[in-house]
């Protein structure tokens, strides 16, 4: 197959290296930036440098932007992409565009299969991405009716590349989870390294540290836009984490150790019966 | 020398694994149950199973139990310790035991010196002790007044068995600062664990959530104790947390992302600033 990706920054470029080093599919890479486009097919993580206008040759379409950018430039680049091919993008919220996507699609006769692949690194840009990001990872598709035969493409193609799970799922159920897999722990990092005691930590720190502070290393633009995107579940989870966060202050300030211990077991139960 | 370890749990258990493996120096298990110690001879942690009477043979003993138990073990045994000896603890928490720490050896006539080794794993026991335990790791020494020559000694077999870094300091900052690098992310977990969504997460995570929740497969017993002993730095860090939590979920609530985005900013640019 001829595969665009469409954005060369840590996923899309990640894409493409993962494709050239675990399939045999042609990679047209499509940025806006050409200096970019140019070092990924100088470091064979493409085999041409596309325009929009190259959609055309394409059988799958991905597109790695934020994700209103991915609506603005379908808006304008929908047109040339082939009737009956596959477009999917990588957005980290479903609800939020699933909708227009959808109809997009069925304005300009191409199929939408909404995806997430559940990767990515503290830093940014091509520089970092990387052929084995998805190794292991989760792959979830929000279908949002596309036809089964595409959906399975997509989904053969994710294991192609690395990913461990298929995740086939709602974008409802997605925003839902996700604000509690992803979106919090990258709230609370950055709640957690504002404390006047972050910049001391060193020679008193170890892993819990390290865990709990990693994403505050954030991308500040991206991740506002997520949040606000898929506000409500979010809103709900920090209430829910709020409320835990208190029963546990509660019991440390009361000197309450059995209420205290209880709490902790609790937390301990969920990982041991997960496995984790 | 001869080295006495006390408690030959997963702490325990790894100092014995540790000096056997970097060292040559001889190691003395002293452990409540039997059994214990007899597996750690037999795996050749230990070069002889003692008790506390051995202690008079010890040139360092390193005690390897919960904070109140390394008191009451001490009142009991203390006098079995050769005068002049190094006697460590492994404690998490400092000034609620390193006062009576040091009462107890002018009483007995040995030197106290306090440590942390911030190191450890999700589960507990001999069986998940290791040599390399501390490979890398900060070695936190309170001297709480011993003599530099002891302090000296100690902080040299801390570097002999692997630790990467020794941290001098006062049971006050000890504990200010484990409140926020170690305590906190333990009970972060323990909340965010206790929401609804945790036992669904399969197929919507990757390291973010797997991060964050990690140290909630906690010991209940031993950190209950630990949050316990050292109520008030906690608190304070809990409402810090609390604070910059209320900061990001008001702007998620108000829609406000230049607030949002201004607050993501500054938690990126400490862990910049710290070159994480």
């Amino acid at each position: 197959m001829k595969i665009a990706i469409v954005g060369l920054g840590i996923i899309g470029g990640s894409y493409c290296k993962a494709l050239k080093s675990h399939t045999k599919h042609t990679v047209i890479g499509i940025n806006r930036t050409l200096a970019t486009a140019q070092k990924a097919l100088d470091t064979g993580a493409i085999d041409l440098i596309g325009t929009p206008e190259s959609l055309g040759d394409a059988d799958i379409t991905i597109l790695c932007m934020y994700p209103q950018a991915c609506l603005d430039f379908l808006r304008e680049n929908g047109r040339y992409i082939r009737k009956g091919t596959i477009v999917t993008d990588a957005a980290g919220i479903k609800r939020a565009i699933c909708p227009q996507m959808k109809s997009l699609a069925e304005e300009f006769g191409y199929i939408f299969v909404g995806s997430h692949p559940m990767a990515g690194k503290e830093k940014n840009g091509f520089d970092v991405s990387d052929a084995d990001l998805f190794m292991g990872a989760s792959f979830i598709i929000t279908p949002c009716g596309a036809p089964q035969e595409a959906v399975g493409t997509l989904a053969k193609l994710a294991r192609e590349i690395g990913f461990g799970t298929v995740k086939i799922t709602t974008p409802e159920e997605h925003d839902r989870m996700i604000a509690f897999t992803s979106q919090l722990p990258h709230v609370l990092a950055c709640a957690y390294v504002l404390s006047p005691s972050c910049p001391n930590h060193n020679g008193f720190s170890a892993g819990s540290y390290r865990d709990v502070s990693r994403v505050a290393n954030i991308n500040a633009k991206l991740w506002s836009e997520l949040f606000l995107e898929n506000r409500e579940p979010l809103i709900e989870e920090l209430q829910e984490l709020n409320h835990n966060l208190t029963a546990l202050f509660d019991a440390i300030k009361a000197n309450d150790k059995e209420t205290l211990s209880a709490l902790l077991e609790k937390g301990h139960r969920v990982k041991q019966a997960l496995g984790e």
